[in-house]
């Protein structure tokens, strides 16, 4: 990586662009190479790895597409019952998260439902107490979006326990971004019809947990799903199966998994998940309470630890930005230390309430220095330093982590997570 | 299913909407039932699956998110070295097709390639002879697209060979939509420099078959990529890991896999792949070839064979649409066998060159009767009825199978393929 070009900066399509190309960023320049000669062809091959794939027929189809051994991305920690495991975000690509890879959040275990006895039943305030089955959903009009998924307390390790060695995974691994099918709540409320004292409504899960979560009417009617796929397919059991509940840009603890009861209410209820959880004290001694909404965030998820630049050079920064409020409006950069910022690369299509990839190519000169990421949504929030953060939101706080995440690059190529800077 | 009107017809989210809400359709109404009682609470529970999930603890986190026991979508047929697996696609939801059910089609097995001795030779008639590794390029410039992928003999059970008990994936299933994400072959050929004489791109595959197609280099500078992620993880290795060539819209065969080779040539190579096979006969003794693009094509999904309806009333059709021209325009369908069309909902965002989910809610009255889709894409392109598309391209033609697809709804409730229609 010694050109001083910037790799791909004018990709405009004219020979004469193509005849005046920069010279190759990393790229071996060859002379009357083929496949077979030079550095093309490498020696060894192993049990499962052909010297020469082009050789020996491959394996046949199957039912199930499997990961290549040299890939086996997974979530982690694993074992909890009451705990979670988190998304390997700094090893995925674009915006799609693999549904196996989803970080999961569970307060006593993935429940085991036969769909087949799965019931939905919406009661309380409502003209016409109702039961679905999944059939009843299924034969209900759909709809199908794409949305970010997040836990409130994403981030809290990297705010409470800070440490150089953490990964955007160990830090901000509670999101996740897919495609999501199901029946608006605001169908399923046409049809019961709440009565007019209705304002709330507590959404029950059918998990060991039971957990339970208060959520306003007025969300209810506007964009709630009641969710029965996810990237095209059933949910997986973890992530609810056969149902949730799915708040677009709203807590994840809200988004109900495993859902069984709907209760039109009058005032919220109060549960034991939105008072001994969920509820945030500030430093005021004031609480904040019903906090549903997740702020504007983003991360870089490349080069993070545990990456390690190989030399000094042109490299692409990439990372997922998101809000609970709307679509991301702009994403800056900064690559040294927060002195200056310029505007990544944003790709599209920018959606609503969902992850977005940003980039920007940058140009490594072999000191240390730190890069940053700070994201705008369209109401015009912004991601707040972490001493701004930390003023106004103490030590202690428990949810909605959104400050500027930092990223060491030590001279040796190294990445840290940036507590020390 | 007895409600006349339609359900979910007036979501509009006012109290008085809700107040005037229609009887529930295909619901159960409750009077003060709980979870626990009547009708909720059903008797038996398998070793597997507790009576009441709320009672025991659930599973534990896990490194990967499994499929529920109850859901096991699968590819078919498997076991061919040399053949294809197909995408359930009736089994599915939105427009994202799962990683590991994506279909399958090779010409020589799926290779186990190495992705730290692969490289991509670009050579040819450049001005600079170059190799890449796949390091080299994670470094360079990303994009990332939510495109589908089709073989271009998608169709042609459901056209040569049609028999009532055929279902989507059987007739449709070398389709799929994902978001792919890498590098735009127009950035490494901007290094490379291609010579003043180049007009066509061979592109060849490290599998044993070598797989090798020739691509105007018009395509390689517009949209297309070298691929390395799929849905936000590496390539699996029947999708061609480490690297697959990706042209948005163009036949599945030319998007080649376990690329190994890119040479910039004045002429079409006219090898093995693009003569005896993707060349396509036609009535009058000409041949189609180099017929890369997809037609504008759509499928419903549900109902379909094998599913059947339960009983007359009101239940959702769905389906998908695409075009390999640009974007889905509108999609009509017809419930009374083409003689009256009405236009379907696409859920957006209708994306460039990728799968859209249309629905329309429909009453079934309990008669013998079909259905069907009619997909028009942004430049006016509109499916042939299969009269009009056998007298264009008659009845030994090979690829691009678009004409309108008919399903028959038997008054029992059972769907079929709507072969003698």
């Amino acid at each position: 990586m010694t050109a001083d070009a910037e790799p791909g900066a004018k990709p405009d399509a004219t020979r004469r662009a193509l005849l005046a190309g920069a010279a190759a960023a990393g790229a071996a320049a060859l002379v009357g190479a083929r496949p077979g000669s030079g550095r093309i062809q490498e020696p060894a091959g192993s049990p499962t790895v052909p010297a020469d794939a082009t050789k020996v027929p491959g394996a046949p189809t199957s039912a199930l597409s499997a990961r290549a051994p040299f890939e086996q991305p997974a979530r982690a920690p694993v074992g909890q019952v009451t705990g979670s495991s988190l998304t390997p975000i700094h090893q995925l690509s674009g915006t799609i998260t693999p549904t196996d890879l989803q970080f999961e959040r569970h307060h006593n275990g993935v429940p085991a439902i036969d769909p087949a006895r799965w019931r939905l039943l919406l009661h309380g305030l409502v003209e016409r107490p109702l039961s679905f089955t999944l059939a009843d959903l299924r034969r209900l009009p759909s709809v199908t979006r794409i949305h970010f998924l997040e836990c409130a307390g994403n981030g809290r390790t990297g705010y409470r326990s800070p440490q150089r060695e953490l990964s955007p995974q160990q830090i901000d691994g509670m999101t996740a971004n897919a495609e999501w099918t199901g029946v608006r709540v605001a169908t399923l409320l046409a049809e019961a019809g709440a009565r007019p004292v209705a304002r709330w409504v507590l959404a029950e899960g059918g998990d060991a947990a039971v957990l339970s979560r208060s959520i306003p009417l007025e969300k209810m009617l506007d964009d709630a799903l009641l969710a029965y796929a996810e990237n095209g397919e059933a949910l997986r059991p973890a992530a609810g199966y056969p149902v949730r509940l799915f708040l677009p840009g709203w807590e994840g603890n809200t988004c109900i998994k495993w859902i069984r009861r709907l209760e039109v209410i009058a005032q919220p209820n109060m549960s034991r998940d939105e008072t001994s959880k969920y509820t945030d004290p500030l430093p005021n001694d004031t609480a904040r309470r019903f906090s549903f909404v997740m702020d504007v965030k983003s991360t870089l998820t490349r080069p993070t630890f545990p990456a390690v630049l190989e030399r000094p050079g042109w490299t692409e920064l990439s990372g997922i930005a998101w809000s609970g409020r709307g679509k991301i409006e702009r994403v800056d950069l900064s690559t040294d230390g927060g002195t200056s910022w310029q505007p990544a690369e944003l790709q599209g299509p920018v959606l609503d309430k969902a992850h977005v990839r940003f980039t920007r190519m940058w140009k490594w000169d072999g000191r240390r220095t730190a890069l940053l990421s700070r994201a705008v949504d369209e109401t015009g929030a912004a991601q707040p330093t972490l001493a701004e953060f930390r003023a106004r939101r103490g030590a202690g706080t428990d949810y909605h982590f959104n400050y500027i995440r930092t990223w060491v690059v030590e001279p040796d190529g190294r990445v840290f997570y940036g507590v020390d800077l």
